[in-house]
């Protein structure tokens, strides 16, 4: 995953015409990281390209939460529940070793999507999973764009496991789920937590995805990043980067086990765009017809996700 | 609470130069509400004076939820528990009732501070409560204006119960405490929830901190409206109404209530500041003598809460 940093960002310095600054920190409980952000760049208004790795000790009741999670995840995927639940969590502090690298980039058109991936692996007791994916989220829906993105991740699955791609799409459309907006947060990818099994064969699966990455998303930012747009669109990003902002801080399990296990609070929230509009709007922008109907046309897919490949 | 509601939006009104918006609106599973809003006014870029009155069943998982909850405040204030919360929440839905009126306003003015008071009746099964409270986010400090605003609320206080004011200005600070930022969300001001027992008196003191608010608020921003302000004071203001949104999403019961209750989400989330930046800072603003100076004198005070009255 450093590899993957290291290729990833410097690919990105190039497309963006602008350095990542860099920052090496050590975190008091134990374990550290490399975070390369991103601000006000030529194409990325905001960005990072993290690279954690962190271990210590989880309090009794957090470490119940964990486990309680990972059953109903294994329940809802119809698995059988793992032997190790019922002794940990037993007021004992629980150890963890977490790593992982986490992509967030905010690009300042708004014709290019942002787009986020995470790829992790995790030690809690004496359980260990791999986790991650990678997501979409357009503020103007281009379909070519939402075809490329989903048609490279599924490539890459089926390098490993002819079922993976279409298991990991539908846990990414169930994952980034805004619930109270009733909304997916973009046009999806895929998503997968909590894998265990053939310890050798998913680390080789984990690895070419983190690899894909690039694959997925920067033939989409050349194609778009230098549109023209209105400031309408400008206006409708800074809203929907506030539905963005939601999903993060309410329901993503990154952020939160972060900020529980007291990670680097400005690596973690690296995931925020840059400048964010609330307003108040009770009703969706107009019909489809109308000037504003790239919108409606957003939303539609937002509240019932669609096929890609 | 639809009274003060009147007086407060009227009286905001005046001061604004602008009307607010009227929403009725009402609730699939049971009672509504009326949001009133102003967006893009003279003096409050955004902001709210929301009543509503709400009813149904909560699920048993989150009935629990909201009982252990309300256990661990008593707990935390050697309070007895109540014997209704064994029999709540075994695998039934639990009827719940919950009014109040909420009001947040976002300034444009940096030198004007952002307020939200909040005052709410509930009844859960066969438990019932009030909660509520003020507290004030300045973007940049000016003693006087925090000292007004706790002096009015220790008036309001005292007129009931000479204990209340140390009481609620502590549990204030306690509660709006962004923990993994290690910062209060402003100089406080007052809040109590779960609060049981005499059920007249307890309603006398409630409507009558209802309407101490316009007292507490509207000669800070009679004083600071018109004071002129640099960029950097804009941009400040930007950045810390990120701290706004992390502590509303992440930690509000207020909103978490709202949001699993299917709740509005418009009135909810009006809450939420108009123009919100997050950039990348793992380090403070300059020091106190410094240009930015200002800054590092606010963090001061919300790493650690003052005494104003």
């Amino acid at each position: 995953m450093r590899d993957i940093q290291d290729r990833i960002t410097s690919r990105l310095e190039r497309l963006d015409g602008r350095p990542f600054q860099q920052d090496v920190w050590s975190r008091p409980g134990g374990g550290g990281g490399q975070t390369r952000v991103i601000v006000e760049g030529g194409v990325f208004e905001k960005g990072g390209v993290n690279f954690s790795e962190v271990h210590g000790d989880l309090t009794p009741e957090f470490s119940r939460q964990v486990l309680a999670e990972r059953e109903r995840t294994r329940a809802a995927r119809g698995e059988a529940p793992r032997p190790d639940v019922a002794a940990a969590g037993e007021g004992q502090p629980t150890t963890f070793y977490a790593t992982g690298l986490s992509v967030v980039l905010h690009p300042r058109n708004p014709r290019v999507p942002t787009v986020h991936a995470n790829f992790r692996y995790v030690e809690h007791g004496s359980a260990w999973w791999f986790g991650g994916g990678a997501d979409l989220t357009p503020y103007r829906l281009y379909e070519e764009d939402a075809r490329h993105f989903h048609t490279t991740w599924k490539t890459a699955c089926d390098r490993h496991d002819r079922e993976y791609y279409a298991r990991f799409k539908k846990w990414c459309d169930e994952y980034f789920y805004i619930a109270h907006r009733g909304e997916s947060r973009g046009v999806g990818g895929i998503f997968f937590d909590h894998l265990g099994g053939d310890f050798e064969r998913l680390f080789r699966f984990w690895s070419d995805a983190g690899g894909a990455f690039l694959d997925a998303y920067v033939p989409i930012v050349e194609r778009r990043k230098a549109e023209a747009f209105t400031p309408d669109e400008r206006e409708w990003q800074l809203l929907r980067r506030g539905r963005y902002v939601e999903f993060n801080l309410i329901y993503d399990r990154g952020t939160i086990f972060g900020l529980r296990t007291s990670g680097r609070v400005e690596s973690i929230l690296m995931s925020l765009p840059p400048l964010v509009r609330w307003g108040y709007h009770p009703e969706p922008a107009g019909g489809p017809d109308e000037a504003g109907g790239y919108q409606s046309e957003l939303l539609a897919v937002l509240r019932s996700p669609r096929e890609w490949v």
